[in-house]
């Protein structure tokens, strides 16, 4: 059996890019040309595929997507707990989730989030690895015999720090932040420590034999992304996204899906440069981004400085879009965190969309525009993004008629005034 | 006595700008040669300064502003709460706020709210001109005689929906949202009624002589802003700007300083150009603009909507930002509404300030980065927008210990390992 990649490579058109297609405003050739071209990628596991898994395209010619990052931490939650978080997650549209835990029973919480995930999960594996050793302890075959266990288990995307090199280190030197990717600053540990190449890096052909087996797709993360504003597009960054770039092509020609993460803490003026040099480099692979941030001073509302950054990303270049939390940099997320960043996300990518014009984008915008200037609020309030929250606020105030609000009240609503003008006089 | 902007033209730095230059990357020479131009507006009301007004600057060479909409409507809220909404509005660091009652006595609380405001108080003063009457019983008296009371209480800006003319209205047809502005559609039913121009635009020169007389800054409203995505950049929106620009430089030849007011909802592809056809129209006066939101799907999250298009707007071309609620379109904010909105609209202006390079803006963001990465916790929640908010989600967990979150807990911060490599080898 062949990777999605490798048949749409051959010209087939496979039940899963049939299935993905339906949601997007392009048909299942253009998405088997896209796919077959790197610019698109459907991660799903083959095992995953036999259970609840409803693929998804991520790429630029479709929808914009988003993920939610959940997993516990060794001290917060516990595998119960991230299950709800996936169901919040799902209620409120995330296209993907990512299991990051790093505490707790992980495998028990892994294999109970791809049972219940109808879409794509993602993992970092090494997390795993290490979890009851330290990360000097790590082996070339602690790396192939996990990703090998989760990919049986039906993981959709691993992200895979092989892009940090032993020759980025020294680049750090000038940063604030230094390295903020918890997978990048625990290898660059190990390569420290045996002064050795990063071993992601040096078992990388290996690791694609078992991506290809099961179709794990790869997101090759970014251990060197930007902390902060001052370290943002700075040489560490695009030293390792060339590496990036070398491990895309090396995966294209096994087969495997490709991904490439990205940053992080981004100034808004800088977000444009961001996208289009990832395109250049890694010719095309969707980019697959965390926010970014565009300022670092707003701890508790970091689901807002990112949404700013994400949405700018989506339309310069980005596909995919991993959420931050108003938790982010505080603490792990709770329920209402995970519905907050998931909004403001589908948010960035929905605004994304209608910027860059993808057909229908704007169809939505214009339904609960016309609903609210037909002053509908049944109609407005249920086509509106989070339904429950909009019909809490309007019926707060219960002195509020069913024609207006409180914001202006009956006699003061422009949209009133509006529908009135329209009217043709009596 | 001259306005500020008489006097910059004669080349005297006043204290107002002297007090307005210590809090910006400029000197007060600079910004009286922007005042001159009528590119920056200091709105000062001679009253407002007898009492508690800090004056500040607006415009492209200073940083980014921001205003609160606070005011009661007919159905909610009264002249105390209004007061407790300016507190709040200025504890997060509003630069401005209006008040734009249209219930209650509204009188009272005008006048509560600019003794008590240290920032700049803008209001529309239509509102009190027929808060008792039906618009068409409007009177060109009621105009001069109700700006001229306001001005001599102190308001320091005025929104005068100028603009809109009886030409527009045919223009609106095609809309899904018509007029949103209440301002612009209280006049076109006046202008319909009487088949007559818009008794503003009629009484303008008498007006400007009032703004003249205590330095009441204009704010040209934009009665015709679009009031969804479909709406936007049409041509109801462009005729109605091309007036403002007229009515610029009328009101500039009197000696009167000039802001202008823009959209609304605006695509985020179509900000960049809304920003440049502005500067263009009316001269470089300042653009003071309302979110853009830049999608209309997500009624209870407009803050968030609007400050993606806040942000860019002020890095593409806007000198002030007027805020937007998590309650637009459902409600009266509350007091948590108005905190929300103003700390996501300083993420905006802060964002952009960075991003246009404004000298020192970003050492803040490097000052909270330091923090972040030494462990600092107590520095890097109190440099933080919102401190209170900060500490309260780290501290709600109190399993973390000082130098950790439980984002990661302690083995797996990223932070902590990226201090570890830097320490010297042992």
């Amino acid at each position: 059996m062949s990777t999605q990649l490798q048949a749409a490579r051959k010209g087939e058109i496979t039940d899963v890019i049939r299935y993905a297609a339906k949601r997007e405003p392009i048909g299942a050739e253009a998405i088997a040309r896209e796919l077959a071209a790197g610019r698109l990628v459907i991660p799903a596991n083959k095992n995953h595929l036999a259970g609840k898994l409803k693929p998804c395209a991520i790429g630029r010619a479709v929808t914009t997507k988003i993920n939610a990052n959940i997993g516990a931490s060794p001290l917060d939650s516990d595998d119960i707990t991230e299950l709800h978080k996936l169901e919040v997650a799902l209620k409120h549209g995330a296209d993907a989730v990512m299991d990051l835990s790093t505490g707790g029973d992980v495998d028990r919480c892994r294999c109970n989030l791809i049972e219940h995930s109808t879409v794509p999960l993602g993992t970092v594996p090494l997390y795993e690895m290490i979890i009851h050793k330290p990360v000097e302890e790590l082996t070339y075959d602690d790396i192939l015999t996990t990703c090998c266990k989760q990919a049986k288990q039906g993981v959709d995307f691993f992200t895979i720090h092989a892009g940090v090199l032993r020759e980025h280190l020294p680049l750090l030197d000038s940063r604030i932040a230094g390295i903020v990717s918890r997978g990048g600053s625990l290898l660059a540990h190990w390569m420290k420590h045996h002064n050795k190449q990063n071993p992601f890096y040096d078992v990388f052909d290996d690791l694609c034999d078992i991506m290809v087996e099961y179709d794990v797709c790869f997101s090759l993360g970014d251990g060197l992304r930007p902390g902060c504003l001052a370290d943002a597009t700075d040489e560490a960054q695009i030293a390792e996204l060339r590496t990036l770039g070398e491990l895309t092509r090396r995966a294209w020609d096994r087969g495997c899906q490709v991904m490439v993460e990205g940053p992080g803490h981004v100034p808004f003026n800088q977000i444009a440069y961001n996208m289009k040099i990832q395109k250049e480099i890694c010719a095309g692979a969707p980019f697959y981004v965390l926010g970014p941030l565009v300022t670092d001073v707003a701890p508790g509302y970091d689901h807002i400085t990112s949404a700013i950054g994400a949405t700018a990303a989506a339309y310069y270049g980005a596909s995919f879009l991993c959420y931050v939390t108003p938790r982010e940099h505080l603490g792990l997320p709770t329920l209402d965190d995970v519905r907050q960043g998931v909004i403001a996300y589908r948010i960035a990518a929905h605004a994304a969309d209608v910027a860059l014009g993808l057909p229908g984008a704007r169809d939505w915008d214009d339904d609960v525009s016309r609903a609210r200037a037909d002053l509908d609020w049944q109609k407005h309030l249920c086509l509106s993004l989070d339904p429950e929250t909009a019909r809490r606020m309007h019926d707060e105030k219960k002195l509020a008629d069913t024609d207006h609000c409180t914001m202006c009240g009956k006699d003061w609503c422009s949209v009133r005034l509006s529908k009135r003008l329209r009217q043709p006089t009596a």
